[in-house]
């Protein structure tokens, strides 16, 4: 169970040097997201390197996914994968436009029907009580990151029927067009594989692994106001939480 | 998941009255996990209906997942999926301890080693610096749940490999034994497929869905301190958060 053995690094050699300074001046945001790399002959001539040692240091940074290459173009810097912080309740175009990316949301049903057991129950509602489900797939830079099923009382759900769906918030609509206030919100998260819909809907392979999220919001007033499941795809998106001891 | 969020059907059939009954006593602790529902004819003395009516409540709660059956037995409440709440940093046995559940570490294995790239930029080291890597999966009520590679640095991991670290959490011997003050983390969280040895750790089928989660602990006064990785099966577990607008 104790040591086997402590390997202490080889003096770092030139390509390591090298690799660790581009990626320091990428997080250091020198280069930034998307930009062109100087070519391997301004790097060569930069660090008075041979073109092998600059190539095992761009490969080192591609294969860690912070370089990107085109070819006949050069390397460029890769995006940082998006996220959705869990610090503040927030819709996902308000959070994620706020880190620069294009968002757009693909509606892909709204419909009037009587609450399920589950659905009455998170809502406050008596089971076959009138809902309305909104089906959205949420897009990120073009590519779809997460089907988000919404379920609402359906007296509110026909307004927001009547809404534009496809560029903001129900969060938004809801406390700026509405005035109801939002308070907190209950999120459970666990992983599912991609089955039924799924698959086609956010661009995936079948059985590829999707973070599952419950998420029930309540109003000001501490009512059950919206109630979501969120399917996201876990290959360009993720989530972020800072906890304190 | 309140009992005051419960509502019975109001016109709906006999059975699915008895149903919606059962299941508010259970939500509200009357029934609690791992007791025995009362026989089918009690309940059906209680309610006074048909056997075939009890059944048809009993076998929907069963596909809910509320009422698990054991043969000659009877039926049972099931257990709630355990969660770890994002609220507080805590460390496994401590947050799911509180919950009632029995914990258990079994320790696969601890190495020293130099930091790779992502391993230094984390925990603010050099590269190829000395750091240990300690493999545990957590048990919960006997069940593997999660595969957690821990990073420290190598003065550390020396002392930790001497702990007791079955049933010790690593963030309590940092606080209590070392008196090293814990501060905030930070998460990113997404999933992926079960592959190489996570199935047979955990337990789990090859390419089954995982939760990822990446901590990122700091001392209280913001030093980075222990990097983890944590491998969660989905089945079995799951992650909750309160989040406020």
């Amino acid at each position: 169970m104790l040591a086997d053995k402590i390997h202490i690094t080889p003096p770092g050699s030139l390509y390591a040097r090298i690799r660790d300074e581009l990626r320091a001046r990428i997080v250091a945001g020198v280069y930034k997201p998307h930009a062109r790399l100087p070519s391997e002959s301004e790097l060569m001539s930069n660090y008075g390197v041979s073109r092998i040692t600059v190539r095992q240091a761009l490969g080192e940074l591609e294969k860690e996914g912070v370089l990107f290459k085109v070819a006949g173009k050069g390397m460029f810097v890769s995006l940082p994968k998006p996220f959705q912080s869990l610090a503040r309740l927030q819709g996902f175009a308000e959070a994620l436009s706020e880190q620069g990316h294009e968002i757009y949301n693909h509606l892909v049903g709204i419909k009037h029907l009587p609450a399920s057991s589950a659905v009455a129950q998170r809502l406050g509602l008596a089971e076959g009580a009138p809902v309305t489900e909104l089906r959205r797939v949420r897009h990120l830079n073009r590519q779809p990151v997460s089907l988000d099923v919404t379920y609402v009382a359906a007296h509110l759900g026909k307004r927001l029927a009547q809404e534009n769906l496809a560029t903001r918030d129900i969060f938004l609509i809801l406390e700026n067009d509405y005035a109801i206030a939002l308070g907190y919100a209950d999120l459970s998260i666990d992983a599912i594989q991609a089955d039924s819909e799924l698959p086609e809907l956010l661009q995936i392979a079948d059985g590829a692994p999707v973070l599952r999220i419950e998420r029930l919001t309540h109003t000001k007033d501490g009512s059950p106001l919206d109630f979501e499941y969120l399917y996201c795809r876990a290959d360009n998106f993720q989530l972020r939480a800072r906890i304190e001891r």
